[in-house]
């Protein structure tokens, strides 16, 4: 059987079946930070296809311009006392961790480290629905975008103020969506048996011992109980105070039209979804442009041995100084060159081969024939271009869904993951030679690479026909399950479990009180006879 | 909001992306009857793009030719004990069906006939498997067929001997399914909550009160016991002579690669489905063709009152003559043309404008602009046809997943249903009248014909990617769960339930001893002090 790349007859059918919308208008409430930079390209390409874009940004955004070409801005001042500072923030929470984890952590400094992450998380989700309160009672604006007449919002539910918004001005909703209030997107909209889909904080595979079972209901519970009684409550004050007290804040995002979810299957496990959800995973990779000359200098300069790419994302300046000694000091033994994203203290012992970067075209590099592999802390952009690029990865998770990330490449066999509290020079060495020299890393990479990239359409365009489909249709209804309204003892079905239960019973009963009868007045009056 | 057909720029990006295979061979396990029309389309399409495909049939095949340019056929001969004559089979089968409800159906009765049912699933069955014991036993056949290298089988799983041929090939499956053994094929396959996905089997929609999912638990647990204990078993004893007693059948369906349903949510109500799980729902509707010049001649003789369509499907030849009767009282009396496809006995009472064909173009005739309603039993492939060309519909439904399908366009205002049994010339006026004259159903009609064309690429050439998909890539492990390999107390995680009940009153009995030992220890030595 031979593989080739050939004229798509499949498609040429298609075209006339689509059917696209003109001026629609579309208003958007996206996540700072990493998020931001997915939304952007679905808005970038709305903008393309003719339609306006309004986002809805905080005054201090950290990435969110207030002024570009391809969208307008509507900008929110929240009350300073709220806003959270990004860098602080992140580097203090990890800092923490990582002294934790390090000092082997007793169980209580979890439990109190725990604590604290859900306070942030309870006070970022609170800085959010702020701009819900701002907008809300701002009687003006919500007249002027009833005046705009949009046609749908599009929300990234990691913050999900926009289905308050939206619900207020009668739109129908699609999600840009991986993550939502307390956990993965699914767990709120699709059925997850805990016996083979691992919950979300927990770094688990679909095959799982007992004990990991165990492990993973138990975070189910937690995460239900952190939706049910920290993040949702934050919402559900302003649903009642606006909308009243019929609606709950869970059952709004449950009626979401569409899911738009970043996610593909190389990369996730495979798990019960719903027709709603869209799969969207890598829409935001593309091929590889030439680098800037310099960097092509130093690329071309590792002759056959190639280069390793090492990035730790943008919300981490950098690792505390005993980790970057311990790597510059592997990266300097290798005869592979070194490009390192870093922007923290300058380790003293930086090898010759490797070049420090404040920033750098990741997809460029990732896209680079000269290539070998990818540190990564795995954040999701990343390994998407990883995988796209079919790049093998040393993976060093520091926060968030990225261990959970990093996973998902290592049961496949296309990673290495590393304890960033363990590393050594010796480990990471060990980790980055076997991944570099030895083939199955980057094979297997190459065929998720392939898996991934075979697709009828790309997943930007798979996005952007869910966004217009539910312009042109008002919503998506017939795709959506309204089982969530049913009472949760009628959903899980308790009430028919119970009803079947005792009328089982009932009739066992019946039936042995009745044979008890009738065997006291056949052979209860033979008895005395008998005796 | 501006709405209209455009130049397809969302595709063109796709294009470059999609790979094709050249030659590839396909070895498919049709059904006979209204299915084989489905599949037919199917091997058309990859005939047409190249691939060789190989047709197994039975020498006393209904529907499947023996010799047709687009494919190569393999005949196997069954012994003629158990073949099952089609017509008679089928015709017997309704009658029975027919008299027992028309008689007010006593329990015992009902219960009579769906054990005679069950006979005649198993014998179906039965004779199903001998088309696999017949294969399997010829070595020649078997060396041929591994040695012709197919990519894929491709399966109809409503008679699913191929998986057996499949598994001895070591091939990768693609299944065309709707139904499968002894149910809708997503039962099989994904997690189906009976409080809101109703059964194979029972006539009610997504919404059900406290009684109607009653029923549908204990339907739910009779199609789980047919599945078991009536059409496993036949294929289990095949299982265990061939491949040994580690395997069983209904985890062979499980692990099939790609399930190709023909299913749409303008049709289905929205439920969980699976990543393996590809929606095809009416890949065989095409727009109309021009009618022969007689055809033509009677429609448009229809002015502008338009015309009516009834067919009944291909399965039986007609309904008893006092059905018929009642039916063609009423069609006297409209202002219509009627074109009804009837294969019996000529009623006596015909009006004018009836015109009775045995066999007529019936997608031409519903994609017609003089159309005002179809009158149809409720086969999938009409019901698609209809939603397809937007013409609203009056169900008769007679046997199988009839009454199901037409329920499904009923709830949607799009159909009025009639009880074959009680037709009366009165009602069937009433109902035909009713669609015809209200707009609302043909609105209905249109707005599910808008939804179900509003795709990014045509079902047809869905199937085919994925199918091809398959070939290449050798399978589609990625998109398919495992999960099925665990136990089912694992499955339903009733071993963690037990375990951690279990912890909890351990705890329990453990802290309340703890506290009634203390109490002894400090209050026990107290009390006889206070005395």
């Amino acid at each position: 059987m031979e593989v080739a790349p050939a004229v798509c007859l499949l498609l040429l059918a298609s075209v006339s079946l689509l059917t696209t919308v003109h001026s629609g208008k579309v208003l958007v409430f996206p996540v700072d930070g990493s998020h931001w930079v997915n939304m952007n390209l679905i808005i970038q390409g709305l903008h393309a296809r003719g339609h306006e874009v309004t986002v809805v940004r905080t005054a201090t955004s950290w990435y969110v311009k207030e002024s570009v070409p391809h969208y307008t801005s509507l900008t929110i001042t929240l009350p300073e006392a709220i806003s959270i500072e990004k860098e602080d923030f992140f580097v203090t929470f990890l800092v923490k961790m990582l002294a934790i984890k390090k000092e082997g952590g007793s169980p209580m400094a979890f439990v109190s480290f725990y604590w604290e992450m859900l306070g942030a998380l309870s006070k970022i989700h609170q800085q959010a629905s702020m701009v819900g309160v701002q907008m809300l009672e701002d009687k003006t604006l919500m007249q002027k975008l009833r005046d705009t007449q949009y046609d749908v919002v599009l929300i990234d539910p990691g913050l999900p103020v926009g289905v308050l918004v939206a619900h207020e001005l009668g739109l129908p909703t699609v999600f840009n969506v991986r993550w939502i209030t307390s956990g993965e997107g699914h767990f709120v909209v699709a059925p997850s048996p805990t016996s083979y889909v691992p919950t979300s904080g927990m770094v688990l595979s679909d095959k799982m011992t007992f004990l990991q079972r165990i492990r993973n209901t138990l975070q189910y519970g937690l995460n239900t109980f952190i939706d049910k009684f920290v993040v949702c409550p934050v919402y559900d004050r302003l649903v009642e105070k606006y909308f009243g007290s019929s609606l709950n804040f869970y059952h709004m995002l449950q009626a979401a039209d569409i899911w738009l979810m970043r996610v593909d299957y190389v990369f996730e496990f495979p798990r019960p979804t719903m027709p709603n959800i869209v799969y969207i995973g890598g829409f935001q990779c593309k091929p590889s442009s030439p680098l800037p000359s310099e960097l092509e200098d130093f690329v071309q300069s590792s002759g056959d041995h190639g280069f390793i790419l090492m990035s730790l994302g943008t919300l981490v300046k950098g690792l505390p100084k005993e980790i970057t000694s311990e790597i510059a000091a592997a990266f300097a033994q290798l005869p592979q060159k070194v490009i390192w994203r870093h922007a923290g203290e300058r380790p003293d012992n930086l090898g010759n081969n490797t070049l420090l970067l404040k920033w750098l075209p990741q997809n460029d590099l990732l896209g680079h024939p000269k290539i070998k592999a990818f540190v990564s802390h795995g954040g999701t952009n990343g390994i998407y271009e990883s995988i796209y690029h079919g790049v093998p990865v040393i993976g060093v998770p520091l926060l968030f869904d990225q261990p959970e990330n990093v996973l998902r490449l290592e049961v496949r066999g296309a990673a290495i993951v590393l304890d960033v509290t363990r590393i050594t020079t010796e480990s990471f060495l060990d980790a980055v030679r076997k991944v570099v020299n030895e083939p199955v890393y980057r094979n297997n990479m190459k065929r998720l690479s392939g898996l991934h990239r075979d697709r009828p359409m790309h997943p930007l365009d798979t996005a952007l026909f869910w966004i217009e489909f539910v312009m042109r249709n008002k919503g998506a209804a017939h795709l959506r399950t309204e089982s969530y309204k049913m009472p949760w003892y009628s959903y899980y079905p308790i009430d028919v479990f119970c009803f079947l239960t005792g009328l089982v019973l009932l009739l066992t009963v019946v039936f042995v009180k009745t044979v008890k009868f009738l065997c006291c007045r056949i052979f209860g009056k033979r008895k005395p006879k008998q005796e």
